[in-house]
């Protein structure tokens, strides 16, 4: 498949974080001939946190994640990742999957059940081929290297069309703490949340609640921010590591929080940039709404729109469909007092076109790859800023045709 | 353009309904070479309700209406509707226009302004040449006539592919009771509410308060089911005229509610089967839900996701994404007490797919153009059925180039 015109020039180069050791293989879960299970090792003393989809309709994973994440033991820990198949929808032969290769990888690892987090994306509904991730497991263990995360980002790959990673470097009282990440997901992406799959790893020092609290804030900033077709997947999740190697103990530190919030944001935005057929990459910028909340839903009223969506894969200037967007969210709105730009040009304000707004002027803009639609409702100073990709063809090829 | 695979086999004969007349001319409002306003007139003493979009952002003919509908006039009445141009976010000309219009009616036909209902379909955003329509309002008042209505119906098309009507008649006290309506809207369809424009008439006798809850509550359970694409226009109006030419009074007849209702049904089947791009008729039928609004949540949810309606397109017998659905549209819900067919096709029970569910059989029921998907939470006695269409190639076509 070819890779999104979007796509970033390469994969980052990630620095080693300091007790995280990778390993990816061949497995043959679904996929042929690449990579398509993955181990992370996390070192004893580690604290662990994860962010989880709403779904009702979880997959087995997810929930063996979820009631692990709370857990006060120590020891090592492991996540194992396979793609191909998300174990969604699976029953009772979806738990036994789950305990099947936790129990291998504690077999292998000699990490405790308890500490081991596994998560599954791609085809839902049916049953995980696990022996052949079991007859993997060993070899995983015997090749974990420091230097293995950019394998890992391509065995944890669906219908993405390039492996996504991010990373910050930030120092604190002088001393360096890294942060990097890897994600996957390009369809079926929308809050809450629109990760897909995300594994973030730091050798910062930080408290369990703590993490968890500054990982669950970061994602309301960043992946339950964008959205590519407003489809929430069975199987979301965002697990994050700090390993404490730096030695480095980042609790309320500012400059941290935002690295991470970069990273994160890096993330997601380069998951929009693989949005299934994306060839335009939308940033919605809601202002001037009655709280918040308000600009949320307008900006992603009008980011999920198909009329919305299928204008800007047209390239054609159509701001009456935002209008409609922004009346149907169910926000407070006053038609006369909203404004409307493509990017610095002024569209419509007072109920109306902007009397110097031109087609000509808004046609050039919508050729861009990178669109700012920005919407000011002129009534508070609630905000919210979504991130979105267009509507194509492509879309309706891809999800037509892949068995997801 | 072609006309929708899904359309009826013609336009219905639909019966003349005492107290009502109707003309079609050419203003050439946007389009050329066909007729795209329309003149109802309605006789003295006739009751007038209406049901108008929930958008905050309505169009200046909406407002219009929703001001006029309460009021407590009498004399004859008027329905002018034109396409091409919806008249809607056009600042204050947008009211002069309305203003304009209303007033050459009142002058042509001696009706008062305030029982003159205006709609306008097409285009956001651009100003209304109005001067077009009125200069055709003396050439509509000269051709009104009893069986104009097919003619109607032709000049509110948009992007419709074939006019809609539906009639009943219904003996109430061994007296005959007719009613008759006429509707479009292909896309920019969904709750609340999901009509584009619908006019329905009738000569029974019935109180306008009592008009206005029947037409309400039958809205609640037709247009207010059916989705194409999840966007709601800024300019959904549904209009209705009950003249008593019959000289039954209707008032809480349940034989009249059920034909009212049917009439309504098969319209609003009619603008989903000439959704944009449409090639298959989906029915979702939910059960078993917590309450029957989690049900309509549910149901929504799967009528709406794209990658359930990409999935029908491709005639791929998904039933994952239909759990996906499931589990995001904020409904409760069980992944293990979940039950999916496909028409009568036991598919999934149980937290997963049946014993006895093969792909062929899936696939093969897939491949028909009117399908059925029917899923039951396993919870309480919630119901509720909508109805909708695939998403195809033809929808991006359509909405990538043209400016609605």
């Amino acid at each position: 498949m070819a890779v999104s015109p979007l796509a970033p020039a390469g994969f980052p180069s990630l620095p080693v974080i300091g007790g995280v050791r990778f390993a990816s293989a061949q497995a043959g879960v679904r996929y042929k001939g690449r990579v398509d299970v993955m181990l992370a090792e996390i070192a004893e003393g580690s604290t662990i946190a994860g962010v989880f989809t709403t779904s009702a309709t979880r997959s087995a994973p997810v929930l063996d994640c979820q009631e692990k994440i709370g857990r006060d033991v120590a020891g090592r820990a492991a996540f194992l990742v396979n793609s191909g198949n998300s174990n969604a929808f699976t029953g009772r032969a979806g738990e036994e999957s789950v305990s099947a290769v936790c129990g291998a990888v504690a077999d292998a690892t000699g990490i405790p059940v308890d500490r081991i987090f596994t998560s599954s994306t791609g085809v839902i509904g049916e049953r995980l081929p696990h022996d052949r991730i079991l007859a993997k497991v060993e070899e995983l263990n015997d090749s974990l290297s420091e230097d293995g995360i950019e394998g890992a980002a391509r065995a944890i790959m669906t219908t993405d069309t390039f492996p996504k990673g991010a990373t910050a470097t930030v120092d604190i009282d002088g001393r360096p703490v890294r942060i990097a990440g890897i994600a996957k997901g390009s369809g079926m992406i929308a809050p809450d949340m629109a990760t897909m799959l995300v594994y973030i790893f730091t050798d910062a020092a930080i408290g369990r609640d703590a993490l968890q609290a500054l990982l669950k804030a970061q994602t309301d900033k960043t992946f339950n921010c964008i959205t590519v077709d407003s489809d929430t997947s069975t199987s979301d999740t965002l697990l994050m590591a700090a390993t404490g190697a730096s030695g480095v103990n980042v609790t309320d530190s500012v400059a941290f929080t935002d690295a991470l919030g970069n990273v994160m944001l890096d993330l997601a935005h380069q998951v929009v940039r693989d949005g299934e057929g994306a060839t335009k990459f939308v940033e919605v910028r809601v202002s001037g709404a009655a709280s918040d909340d308000d600009a949320h839903k307008v900006a992603l009223a009008i980011a999920n729109s198909p009329l919305v969506k299928t204008a800007v894969a047209g390239e054609d200037p159509n701001w009456g469909r935002i209008v409609m967007a922004v009346g149907k969210s169910g926000a407070q709105a006053d038609r006369d007092l909203l404004t409307i730009r493509f990017g610095d040009i002024l569209v419509a304000e007072k109920g109306w076109v902007s009397p110097d707004y031109t087609e000509e002027a808004g046609a050039g803009y919508m050729k861009q790859q990178e669109l700012v639609i920005a919407v000011d409702l002129g009534l508070a100073g609630g905000m919210s800023t979504v991130w979105t990709c267009d509507l194509t063809h492509r879309y309706i090829e891809i999800n037509a045709d892949y068995r997801s």
